[in-house]
């Protein structure tokens, strides 16, 4: 366990819905063998784009035995096991240990209100009573608690985190953690999920990313992270220009916010490239429908995706 | 179901845990019936203050099952169904209504971002798919949303919603709530959550409140409340400065914060008063020790409670 | 000084501009008239509402001196000495008791980032440098701090404040300050600025209100407060509703928001009721009109007041 | 004016003070001449760090033409017109141009509550009425707007701002501010502020930083400008990681906070350098004392500037 390295690009994997809201297995396939196809280094399901906080427990069970069938040992598999306090947490890490996942992904804890004490205690519970690494989600936006860099590097010296997925849009933050990290002896993997901006991340020392938007295009975040490894600058900002592009996914709605606006265009767009069968959200989210889906269906276009 | 009409004195029930985490039932019981006994009008499970989203899913069915059996009919049964989207919700929802709970509390959804659209679905499909009143939970600090008073009255006028938990730190939009809901023929309950106003609120037109301060002090809630319906504002007034003088139990403490000190406060003073065994705290969050004790325990004395 | 009371209604005065941007001297004539007819017991310039942070120096002056001498004496005159930091603030101070002013009102210091530190020392500098009362003005939404109750408490004990015009949102804070304010020998007078809930703030144990809406409507903020003085709360109760519904004059807008909605809402009734001669906003903000002209006339209509 | 196009590194002048809180004008001297010697490409004065909030009139004046006499055309200055709402700001701006500043820096409207349409207006007003090429300072944690992208490349377009500095700490949307510029022609100068992920920057695009630390070590500032022209991004990123080091003097102090401990990090070691002759700090905010200039002296040695 202590020598899982999660390094690359591992995609946050967005899942599809049938029409009655179950799990559409055959467009999960899809773009599960997609994604690997292109080379991508790990996949992490039940993330904030994974439809995570919208499961139930049976629904997350259900993606995890099918993710680990699909997958099939080609990389690593992360897990998100988000949840409220630390006592639900551990259940969903239990679950997905057993299912056989490689290494867990957990947030502060949300939702009742504490302090820096509460957190770092959430993580070394999580740590002693779990048999697999345990990644920091670092995601103030939904959790309301940004992640000291200090707590995490002591975090990982100690073992109790062998990585960070950092969501926090704070970039000052993250390049101190990737410095002390290093002066540390790298004890953390680091993970950035701002696919916008994973040049800048991977200049500062990055491990790797979590790009949503690599549901989509993988291939560039495989030949950015290619060019990152071979210290080609040029090309990383090239392919980082690129990317952005079709990010404009995310901004040529109207009418929609959050969730809606940014998995739904993931989710619009798999379905216009015949990934998806359809982009049906969960709920309370409704699917994006007529000029918005045009929209972006002229967003792939002008990027030659479709 | 909508002849169910919640008004008074509805304390949101604080959770004592034995030495190992597990339910004390004997001073669950205990604490009920001192209530009970001091005339609440009604009681409210799972409540933030009431551990839900520490509580794991078999954890909140026992809180249920226990608080149903020890109130045995003797006032309505609220219970909170918090989770973070609505698949969730609505499973918290069936088990509450299956174990014989009299009506339901439901946040809006939280963690992922989303809109008032979101919202209102939320709301809809909660009331389709259950059998009990519905009422909204309205706590922006926890779940980072404010509900709006024109929803709300809205969805009041419609039959989805049987009223409204307002835990919002928002006066001005409760004072709207409270003058549109009387305009539209009063189809909502309306209850405070802020123990420290109730004054105020009953004079705005609240139905109730729902003071965590009533597990320490339930008499003098329930005083209050018949004071303010005899129109008799300086008594409610009179009992609100008394109360609140007992309320530093929240602020004599140091080093901690949010619920540590919050719910902290609350079972250190029942612990002191005897009514619970201990103040064990949920995981991650510990109990209140020490001089914070003792601090505690002077307020208690100054008030005449100790 | 030191005996300076200011207790009941002091309406944060509207300013009214010309065409071309200058003081309507004629309109702030009939503004200032209309209130002390209606029996106010003070006004308050430059606040918030009063264009305060929209005047140059020179304006300041302007608003001060003809403030100043169209009161004539008839009651006192507070005037906000609004600006970042403590030396500029100073400035101001020095400018409005030269002019004549009764009693100077002062945010916590804004733009930099500090602590209540800072926040202590600059009120400490501005009663040692000035000569008149000070007033603190609450105000987290423009200056993004809040002032605590214990720390307003202890500066009205050591006589370096005289009042607090409370614009803080927070009730429960307000509750405390009442009541530590009282137990302290009620030092401060303090004035409640949320013209929604003044009735609560009045059995909370305001001294007196600065709403905003008595520029609009000062007799029923009047008999509202000489009802509070009599204790005769269901009166209190009943004249808030009747103003809260004139209120809406703040959510029938479109398409505007924040100091064009709400001053702009002012502004647009004065005009219409004949007290100003038009609705001219400061710049960058832009006058209300076409159908939220219309919007606002349709609410003083069935409110009976045009 | 059209044509001045500021690149490079640009920093943002502390400003020294005597023990009696005026100009230490020696001390002022050579600050700025040290900072020229080291290959600035520009200085920026009455900026945030600049003290422009804590300036009376008056002593904006005397900084701008003391700057100005004292940079004598070596360089281009920049000068910080910040103030609440547009009249206050035009006033700055006069002066600023008559004193014979080159260009000039203003902040989104504050304090007042507003929108978009205002911010448009805003700086519409300050290009049509003033002669000096206008900067937007994007800096949400103090006016607690942050400026749209959209928004600035549109105003770029029309010639309305020249430039942006950019503090808002959204590497997101300065990357996407990059990418839009350069496909609109390159009509903006984008600058970022924030000088612990300069690198990033300069690899999305940037054309040039405004890094306060660069007032204690403005060579490492210089040279990673260079080697950022040369794109030689291991240069880059070396010279980043050991300023980082020395940016420490930020997080060793205690008990302080804001403006206190980072500008009072910058003026300690300036001090501490022989550069300045005190850290005395603008009204209310204290100098930092004791261990505190210990720690930050500790840095300074650890990486051999002492």
């Amino acid at each position: 366990m202590a020598d899982l390295k999660i390094t690359g690009v591992v995609p946050p994997v967005v899942v599809p819905d049938t029409p009655d809201h179950q799990l559409d297995v055959p467009s999960f396939e899809r773009l599960i063998n997609r994604m690997i196809d292109a080379g991508v280094d790990g996949l992490f399901f039940l993330g904030s784009s994974g439809e995570v906080v919208f499961s139930t427990d049976e629904r997350r069970r259900q993606i995890i035995s099918e993710a680990i069938r699909i997958v099939d040992h080609r990389v690593p598999v992360l897990v998100g096991i988000i949840d409220t306090e630390t006592e639900r947490v551990l259940e969903h890490g239990k679950v997905a240990q057993e299912l056989g996942a490689d290494a867990l992904v957990a947030t502060a804890p949300f939702y009742a209100l504490g302090g820096m004490t509460e957190v770092e205690e959430h993580f070394r519970i999580l740590h002693e009573e779990l048999d697999l690494p345990i990644f920091a989600y670092d995601i103030p936006v939904c959790v309301h608690t940004k992640l000291p860099w200090p707590l995490l590097v002591k975090l990982g010296k100690e073992g109790v985190l062998a990585g960070v997925k950092d969501s926090s849009g704070d970039d000052i933050s993250f390049r101190y953690l990737c410095q002390e990290n290093e002066k540390a002896g790298h004890p953390l993997s680091l993970l950035t999920g701002h696919e916008i901006v994973v040049d800048g991340a991977y200049l500062s020392g990055a491990d790797g990313s979590v790009p949503g938007l690599a549901n989509v295009e993988p291939a560039g975040y495989v030949r950015m992270w290619k060019a990152a490894q071979a210290g080609d600058w040029a090309t990383v900002k090239a392919e980082q220009d690129r990317l952005n592009e079709i990010s404009h996914i995310f901004d040529v709605t109207s009418g929609v916010q959050g969730y809606a606006g940014g998995v739904g265009a993931f989710k619009t767009a798999l379905w216009l490239l015949g990934v998806f069968d359809s982009n049906i959200m969960p709920r309370p989210v409704k699917a994006l429908e007529g000029d918005n889906v045009e929209a972006i269906k002229k967003v792939l276009v002008d990027n030659g995706l479709l």
